[in-house]
C-alpha cells in the first residue's frame, strides 16, 4: 500500500470544503496518519468541538479531534491543498487558495466539471511559476453529508487525477502525482494517474451530463432512467454528444468507455445524483461547471450538441427557481 | 354572419366527445339554432338531466335541455360529425364513427396532432367513396371543463379546417367546408379554411410542440416559459425544428408565422397547456399525436429533429409514470 505510516507524517493536507467529498477523503487521510487541516463553513464550530463521523462500507469510524478552521487565514500552508468545494462556490477561490498553498506543493481541484483549473492558474500564477503543481481530480464516489460532521459514504471512492498546464495540454505523470497517489492509497483510496486532464474531464462528463441532467429534469433515480427504454435511449444519445464534444477538442473517447459507464450504472444501487440532491435541497446546481462550460468550449470548437444544449437550458430554467412548481 | 337562423336548422351536428372543446363548440351551435347531438362518457346522465353550462367572455349561457347520448348507437346520423375526443382515445374511432355518419355529410376531426385522418379514412373507406368528406380541424381555444356539464371558456375560439385526401395531398376549398364555416360563424366562431391540411397541422405544431412539451417537463406556465431567457431560447429552437420537419414533408412555414405564435403567447393570459392539465390530472398525454407521429413522419423524410426527439422521450418517460416523483 505505498508509503509506510512514518512516511505518512511527511506531507500535510488541507481540505478546502469539508462536505460529503472533502470530509470523506480528509477523514480517511487523517485516519491513515496524515496531518490534515479542514476548512469548514456552516459546520465549523460543531466539528471543532465534536470531530467527524464517517459511516462507510469500508468501515465506520469517528475522528473525535480534527484540525477544523472557520477562516482560511488561520490555516497553516499545506503540501497538498485539496479543493472539494462545489463548483458553484468557485468565486471564493481567489480568497481561499493563496493563504494555504506552498510553492513547493500541489493544489488538487477535486470537483465536477470544467474550467476551474484555468481560473486557479490565474489566481496562483506566481506560485505556479515557482513550482506549485496544479492538478484536477475526478472523484467517482457516492457519499452524502447527513448531518453536521456526519458523512455517509455509500459506494465507490476512486479518484482520477492529472496535472494541469495552460490550454489543458497533456503533461504526463509527475513525481508529485505519484506521491499523492501513494498517500491516498495508503488511506485505502484507489487513485488513477492520467497524462491528459482534459481527456479525463470529458470522460467524467460522459456520466455526469446524462445522469445528473435527466435525474433533475425528470425527477428520477439512476435505476429508473436505466429501466425505461426512452430515457435509456436518451442517456446513450447524450453520451454520444459528449463524445462528439470531446472529439471537437481533439480527445478520443472510445465507444467501450460509454458501455463501461452504462454497465457500471446498471449494477449500481439506485442512486440520486449529486445534482438531484442539490436540487431537492434547493441548493444551486453545478450547471455551468457540468454543462455550460464544456458546452461552450465544444461549440466554439465547431461541435453541435443540441440535446446537451437543451438539457442545459432546461436545468438553468429549473435552477432559476422561476417555475411555478 | 353567413347563414340565416332559418338556414341554421338544416344541418344537424354530432359532437363526439363533449368536453372542454366539443362541449363549447356544440353548445354554441345549439344556441345558434342548430340541432346538435352530444355523445358523452362519464357526464352522460348528468348532462341529460341538467343540460350544459358555458361560462365565456363571449357571454355566459345555459342550455337546460340537450340531446345527450351515452351510446353512439342511439344517435341519429348527422350531417356533420365533429370528433372532439382527446387523440389518446382514438382507438375508439372504429366503434364511434360508422353509426353516426351520413354518406352525404362530413366528419371533422377537431383534434391535436396528426395521423388520425388516415385512420378515419380507413374506417370510413366505403362512405368516403360514396361522398363523405373527411376534414381535419385545429382549434385555437383556451377552455376547461370544470365540472360535469360545466365548461369554462377562457380565451380564443378560432378553428382552422381543411379537407383530407390520401397522403395528405392538398385538396382545395370545398363546398362543404364553406357550409360548415357558415354554420360556425353564425354561432360566433371564426373559421379559417385551408387548402392543405398537412400544412395547417404542422403550423399548429409550431405552438403545440414547444409549449405543451416544455410546460410538462419543466412544470411551468406559458408566461414563465416566455419570461425566462433559456426557455424562451428553447421555444424558438423547438419551433425551428418543427419548421424543419414541415420542410422535409414539402411544407413551407415562414419565419413570420413563428413570430406570430410567440407574440400571441406573449399577450396571452398565463395559461396551463392542455398537456400540462392532462399531466396534472394524471390523464394520458397526447404524446404520440403531438410528438411521436409527426416526428416519425419527418424523420422518415430525412429531417433530423434532436431537440423534439429529446422532448418526446422525456414526455414518454413522464407519461409512463415510472419516475419516483
Amino acid at each position: 500500500m505505498g508509503t509506510s505510516p512514518e512516511g505518512a507524517a511527511n506531507r500535510t493536507y488541507a481540505i478546502i470544503g469539508t462536505g460529503a467529498v472533502g470530509g470523506f477523503y480528509g477523514a480517511r487521510l487523517q485516519k491513515a496518519g496524515y496531518t490534515v487541516h479542514f476548512l469548514l463553513n456552516s459546520d465549523c464550530e460543531y466539528v471543532r468541538d465534536r470531530g467527524l463521523v464517517v459511516e462507510s462500507p469500508y468501515g465506520d469510524f469517528t475522528l473525535p479531534q480534527v484540525n477544523a478552521y472557520c477562516d482560511v487565514r488561520d490555516m497553516p500552508r499545506c503540501d497538498v491543498v485539496v479543493v472539494a468545494l462545489k463548483a458553484t462556490r468557485n468565486e471564493l477561490l481567489p480568497e481561499l487558495l493563496p493563504p494555504v498553498v506552498k510553492e513547493t506543493g500541489a493544489v488538487l481541484l477535486l470537483q465536477n466539471g470544467w474550467d476551474a483549473e484555468p481560473e486557479a492558474a490565474k489566481i496562483l500564477s506566481s506560485e505556479v511559476e515557482k513550482g506549485l503543481a496544479l492538478m484536477g481530480g475526478l472523484a467517482f464516489l457516492c457519499s452524502n453529508k447527513t448531518a453536521p460532521g456526519h458523512i455517509r459514504h455509500v459506494d465507490y471512492s476512486e479518484i482520477t487525477i492529472a496535472e494541469y498546464a495552460s490550454d489543458y495540454r497533456p503533461c504526463g505523470i509527475t513525481e508529485k502525482m505519484l506521491e499523492i497517489k501513494s498517500d491516498f492509497e495508503s488511506a485505502g483510496i484507489p487513485m488513477e494517474l492520467r497524462e491528459d486532464l482534459l481527456e479525463a474531464r470529458w470522460q467524467k462528463l460522459v456520466w455526469n451530463i446524462p445522469y445528473n441532467g435527466l435525474s433533475v429534469v425528470l425527477d428520477a433515480r439512476t435505476d429508473e432512467l436505466m429501466a425505461d427504454p426512452d430515457t435509456r435511449y436518451l442517456l446513450e444519445e447524450l453520451m454520444r454528444e459528449v463524445v462528439a464534444g470531446a472529439a471537437a477538442l481533439g480527445r478520443v473517447i472510445p465507444e467501450s468507455f460509454m458501455r463501461k459507464m452504462l454497465d457500471r450504472t446498471e449494477t449500481m444501487k439506485p442512486y440520486l445524483t449529486s445534482m438531484k440532491l442539490d436540487f431537492d435541497n434547493k441548493r444551486p446546481l453545478e450547471v455551468e461547471a457540468i454543462f455550460g462550460n464544456p458546452l461552450r468550449a465544444a461549440t466554439s470548437a465547431g461541435a453541435k450538441l443540441p440535446q446537451i444544449e437543451m438539457l442545459y437550458r432546461q436545468l438553468k430554467f429549473l435552477d432559476s427557481g422561476c417555475n411555478s412548481g
